[in-house]
């Protein structure tokens, strides 16, 4: 098999696992069940729970301890995409071709997934408790990391950063905070959580979260490049919305070529680390690669 | 002494304990955790981690791994209301005399404060593993509650409910449903963790959530009754809204005195079986029944 195909076996697997991981829609409250596997199956690259199952495997990891962390990180980003296409926010009434939730189910309960998906996320991490209590404290850590990487140190960070900056010129240092919390959080908790469950150390943690933060911004300034380069049709989204709203990128910052070159830059840079934890199978350095040329 | 005194030093000190679990106002995002300390220190009866720290020190509890609960706690109750007072929900301009998040900061960074708040929440508790990482277990224990009980089987269930039966009537089984998530489950997990963390055992836990179940109830009702015959002044905020927004409370259903003697009746319940536990001060079944006579 080629890495497309894993890669597609790969992301089914993920996809039971989130499916496994939902509330039943049962209750006076089973809306709020049914809009967040709304917002939660609405497809999705898979990246986040992806890296995190395969860091895990590269340290060794076998049980299945680490799977309601792979759900609490979608949950998290998922959350994260329903509250940013708010009105209030970008006011997006469509999301990789469906509507979004607001949209479906009003902007109050629109509101009230974005917060049960983030509180899930928690709940769900934390059963994590009961799987193997006698390895409490390596899965407090990884709750710690979860917390931190995805809140105002992290991704909250830097989406409020980036809120604050909108219609305004931002210098480069600030545009690369953004990125490097906005995206690189959440892909930096990844790699970090799958390797503290798979039974690394403090050193090998440092380096999976070093790995991750040149993957998490190479993916970003890719994402600038694509809103150039790409179409509507495979983008699943409008493309040159960047320049419409005036918005600072990378490619705005630095030009179109030498973001490609930054992008490929940082994704050698990623693998060449990842060689050095001497992984024994191809996939992760691989998936890692990918992303340089992703075309969506 | 008597117990207003106590009780106004005892939230003192919890307002101090707030402060201090607050994050830093630095870096590009500092706009965020501005407005979390406008928001959290805003006041209130701080009733939720007093009853966890009351309950904590019932069951013999001595160290400050309390502490975090108690501030993350607060941060939950505290994002609700930032999202609850948000124009696509209730749309309050004030809170407690003063202007609300969304109003100081905008939309977007209202909805983004309700959010860090959250995320904040579980960020703060799970910094009690460094605190005492031998009691990671119990730890873990108590961040399952705190999250099961804020989430969609909790708070966010309730809220769900009532925004859903907005404009409608509402059975009796239907506001009971309400009441008990929206208001009851936070005061649930307030006596629950301070139980587990102050080392009770199940049978202990499971009594603590009774008490607190009576007393969330009570409490609610008695907000119901206080929107009948409490003065805006004293309330510190509008009264007869019920009535204005048409809505089903205990006072619609039951009628005013029959609203009062529940209240009394569920209050003096949750004081006797916290009798029961043999409490060594007198403190926690005065704040109990203090809930019966409140005027605000």
């Amino acid at each position: 098999m080629n890495f497309k195909e894993i890669y597609q076996i790969k992301t089914k697997e993920i996809e039971g696992i989130l499916r496994k991981y939902l509330p039943k829609q049962e209750g006076y409250q089973a809306v709020i069940m049914e809009a967040m596997e709304y917002s939660l199956m609405a497809g999705g690259k898979r990246l986040r729970p992806m890296l995190m199952q395969e860091t895990y495997r590269l340290f060794g990891g076998k049980s299945r301890v680490i799977e309601p962390f792979m759900a609490a990180l979608e949950m998290i980003h998922t959350y994260s995409l329903v509250h940013d296409d708010l009105p209030a926010m970008d006011n997006d009434d469509y999301r990789r071709g469906r509507k979004t939730a607001h949209i479906v189910y009003g902007e109050d309960i629109g509101i009230l997934t974005g917060d049960a998906l983030l509180n899930y996320a928690f709940e769900t991490a934390s059963g994590a408790f009961d799987m193997e209590p006698e390895r409490s404290c390596q899965i407090g850590k990884a709750l710690q990391i979860l917390a931190r990487k995805a809140g105002i140190y992290g991704m909250i960070g830097g989406q409020v950063v980036d809120v604050k900056s909108a219609g305004e010129s931002v210098s480069g240092e600030k545009l690369d905070f953004i990125y490097r919390l906005k995206t690189g959080a959440l892909i930096e908790a990844a790699m970090m959580i799958g390797a503290i469950l798979g039974g690394a150390d403090e050193k090998q943690v440092k380096l999976a979260e070093e790995i991750a933060g040149k993957t998490g911004l190479a993916f970003q300034i890719q994402d600038d490049i694509l809103d150039i380069t790409g179409t509507a049709e495979i983008l699943g989204k409008p493309i040159h919305s960047d320049e419409k709203n005036d918005k600072t990128t990378y490619v705005t910052w630095k030009g179109i070529s030498e973001a490609k070159a930054l992008v490929e830059k940082l994704s050698h840079e990623a693998v060449e680390l990842l060689m050095s934890l001497e992984p024994k199978e191809e996939y992760l350095p691989q998936l890692l690669e990918s992303l340089i040329n992703r075309s969506k």
